[in-house]
């Protein structure tokens, strides 16, 4: 069975890496004693270690040990062999191109579909989608492909953040920017706001946390699900 | 000689389409009765023939007459022919796309290198840029290059926004990013404020308009620069 969290962000504000996951990922990774750590996204430009290090230090608080896969002679070997996997954030053309380029996206995707559990924050989440063409990121490097995992049949925005109607900057919202994705691709669009996640358990398919999310489609006028509502439908 | 103008934004807060511009725009096109308006980057997916009329509304007020590139049959003709061009705002991805797909890039940048004058705003500023890659815009098509048409020594980042320190968002900030940036590439990056714009007068490179520039460059604290200031010594 599918056992999926997909986190807006790793972070809430005020609060220590992780801590309002800690119940999604004691449930997710239950009876698994180490996961391998994606830390391809490196935020901030942080390097592979330290942000493993990162990573390993929360989850040690659970008694689940963390290994960076960078530390891996082969990355294919070692995602074959994990037990469960975390993708952390940062920036997703990065993170893309770096699976991309050692051959692990789809490989990561049907180890996935196939049962093993996966924590994504931020940019770990986008891959989750259909593709990463609703990132906030920057193009930093040119990926081959924009094709993420399409572990769920839409794609996320994570930090959704609600267009601020009295603010003078004339750049973008985010709002006019998944409604220009949507002049392109018919792929629905899930607007994630800090606090939330999205749970796939099987075929199921809900948004958890704190809040509703913002559901884009080509079309329609953007409406909001609560949480605990069914994502599988949108 | 070289006669270019890179804005941040078309239009300021609470004012018309280009009318901070109309100094800067009157010397650029001076004694040119039509210009050639690029509409490809098509801001909340507004089509092209909508987006050349709200430019042509602009300049027709100036006494100058402009045509969309859409209209003609061989954009790369147009292109030859033309005596001044202007390039809007929207989707810097699918502005690029467009661009290299219909062989304009290099193109539109030997003319412009040969003294023809240019204007762009926002999207169409990131093109005068080495790359498109400190852009803002969501990557919404997967253009075959991110090359763009480096008619100056650095990268754009327009629409530039400060970090707000008590905002309670975990999302990057713009400085962030583009710190990340130069995690990969060495190119200097001018961040634009609203109400910015970079002048080219054969290699004279000057920032323009109220407020100064933020100047980053890998390895360097970032800095401000002020109007008036000389950017072909970052």
């Amino acid at each position: 069975m599918r056992k999926i969290v997909l986190a807006s962000t790793s972070t809430l504000f005020g609060q220590d890496y992780l801590t309002y996951l800690e119940p999604a990922i004691r449930e997710l990774f239950a009876g698994i004693p180490e996961i391998v750590f994606i830390p391809y996204a490196r935020p901030g430009g942080i390097s592979h270690d330290d942000y493993t290090a990162r990573a390993a230090a929360a989850f040690a608080a659970w008694g689940i040990q963390v290994r960076g896969l960078h530390t891996f002679p082969d990355p294919e070997v070692a995602i074959r062999h994990a037990a469960g996997y975390f993708t952390g954030g940062g920036n997703t053309f990065l993170l893309v191109k770096q699976l991309h380029e050692n051959k692990l996206m789809d490989l990561l995707a049907a180890e996935v579909e196939g049962g093993k559990p996966y924590l994504g924050t931020s940019a770990g989440s986008n891959i989750g989608g259909v593709n990463m063409q609703t990132t906030n990121d920057m193009p930093i490097v040119y990926p081959p492909s924009f094709q993420t995992m399409d572990l769920v049949p839409f794609n996320l925005n994570p930090h959704y953040l609600d267009p601020q109607p009295d603010s003078g900057h004339m750049g973008e919202t985010r709002e006019t920017r998944i409604r220009e994705f949507h002049t392109q691709q018919n792929i629905p669009v899930v607007g994630l706001r800090e606090g939330s996640w999205i749970e796939v358990k099987g075929t199921e398919i809900t948004l958890r946390g704190n809040g509703s999310a913002r559901i884009f489609k080509a079309g329609h006028e953007p409406y909001e699900m609560p949480s605990g509502g069914n994502l599988s439908l949108i």
